[in-house]
């Protein structure tokens, strides 16, 4: 029978599930509504219940999933959605909905983690210890790798929370900080600060400098942090191609030559780079997370 | 023969070597001037040859070094000082140095790192695996652990450079940048913007109130970027304890209830600590050093 790796990406509007070989081949895939944690779980399970019939047996499932998590194995909530805006999700057990159905090794994790795992896996990210991945859309977020293990710490990061130097026409759409990397540069605050959505934006509009130029601050405040070997930026604000070689340009101009790395200095153009699996990496990343699970 | 373990803390100024036991107590310490390399090296070598001629043979030497450095052990320059303004030290072979003299294991890793390993091995963060130790004083530099191991990267971290909002009235010290951490909130930038030495401000001082929200703002930054479970605070600056209250305030404040855990909400007063070693951190951090070398 083949081994069969699950994959589940969780997100606020639905739920990407697939079935598929250890080489990231996907056999089948689906998406489900989010609606209530029981009705979607259960679809989940469903599915994968009936190609595991089909196809073989699981060998492993890995969950990426919207946050905040609880993702200390030690918790009592651990596999849990923490507090969230999102209706009835609030203390959501993912992981343990999933091990009531399912006795084969189960990995969760963020969604910004799982596609960076995904992305160091078969991407952008492969062969490296320490990078970022960002996702710049309808929020911010991020996640990576630090010493070849994926980010954790206290919960996760947040790195669309951290507060940036803003100009005298800033407008910040986040509802907890007037300040944050995601108040106002996220696409809500593009389309609320240029009245306009960000993908009906021409090449050349002023909107892409300032918006390179918050990202190119972020970037500097993340390089100075973390120290990471290159950064991956995906989402829907950064489907925008030319958006690359100005943030480029301008995270030099932050830096301005104090951090004294040829990968920077020579190299910025492999150094800050798309994401390779675009809308795959979701799923593939939930696939790896898979993976992980396995070899633990 | 006793197994002694050797420890270099290496500063812009002076050299500390001390000779000790692998439970941290000091039995041999010099203090030793920055001058040339080649001097400053190889009187830290006939210290420790004398040391362990005395007092038992050398198990493990470890080196808190000023930077930047370069860490990565498959560099050809792993553990050289990289270009730095400092006088004849650009390029110094600090490891190579030590090779030479010495046939036990040595490890070489930034100060704020060595220091940080110290209070996590006897201090402030002992049984942590995700934590931020920060000096602030005439320089603002960071490092820490992240999933048990100290953090590296490309380079090494240069926390003390992420952009902050600045106020008005902002002076930056920093030659690189108008707006980073060490430019607005370092001793220099106190003395430089108030016109008096911080350790003479009074408690109550408005400059108090500026610097804590400075540090506050960086502290938001690095807690949405890494999570980390404690952040540890030392450095001439933070020699001010009134400064504490006003920084954990500030902190809440900045992150204003986004990020959803009681180690921060509820128990602030553990999560923002200073250092517990205080002057000792950079040579017990070397001593750290030098056992995870043995370990290796």
């Amino acid at each position: 029978m083949t081994k069969l790796f699950a994959g589940i990406e969780g997100g606020g509007t639905k739920f990407v599930v697939a079935v598929g070989r250890p080489d990231g081949k996907i056999l089948a895939e689906t998406r489900i509504p989010t609606t209530t944690p029981e009705e979607t779980l259960s679809r989940c399970v469903d599915f994968l219940q009936a190609q595991a019939d089909a196809l073989g047996s699981l060998a492993a499932i890995g969950v990426a999933c919207f946050g905040p998590l609880d993702l200390q194995p030690a918790s009592v909530n651990y596999g849990h959605i923490l507090s969230t805006p999102k209706n009835g999700w609030s203390n959501a057990d993912i992981l343990g909905s999933l091990r009531k159905a399912f006795d084969v090794p189960i990995s969760i994790d963020t969604d910004v983690n799982g596609a960076a795992l995904g992305e160091w896996r078969w991407g952008a990210a492969q062969g490296l210890e320490n990078f970022i991945y960002l996702t710049i859309g309808t929020g911010i977020g991020g996640g990576g790798m630090l010493n070849g293990n994926l980010m954790h710490g206290l919960l996760h990061p947040e790195m669309g929370h951290i507060p940036l130097p803003k100009d005298d026409d800033a407008i910040s759409v986040c509802p907890f900080h007037d300040d944050c990397f995601e108040g106002l540069a996220s696409g809500p605050a593009i389309e609320m600060r240029w009245g306009v959505k960000a993908e009906e934006l021409p090449v050349g509009h002023p909107a892409w400098e300032v918006e390179a130029s918050y990202i190119a601050q972020a970037l500097r405040s993340f390089i100075c942090t973390l120290s990471p070997q290159r950064i991956i930026l995906g989402g829907g604000v950064m489907a925008q191609a030319h958006l690359f070689p100005l943030i480029r340009e301008k995270t030099l101009v932050e830096l301005n030559g104090y951090i004294q790395s040829p990968e920077i200095l020579k190299r910025i153009d492999e150094y800050i780079v798309p994401v390779a699996l675009d809308g795959k990496a979701g799923i593939l990343g939930a696939f790896a997370l898979a993976e992980q699970a396995l070899k633990k």
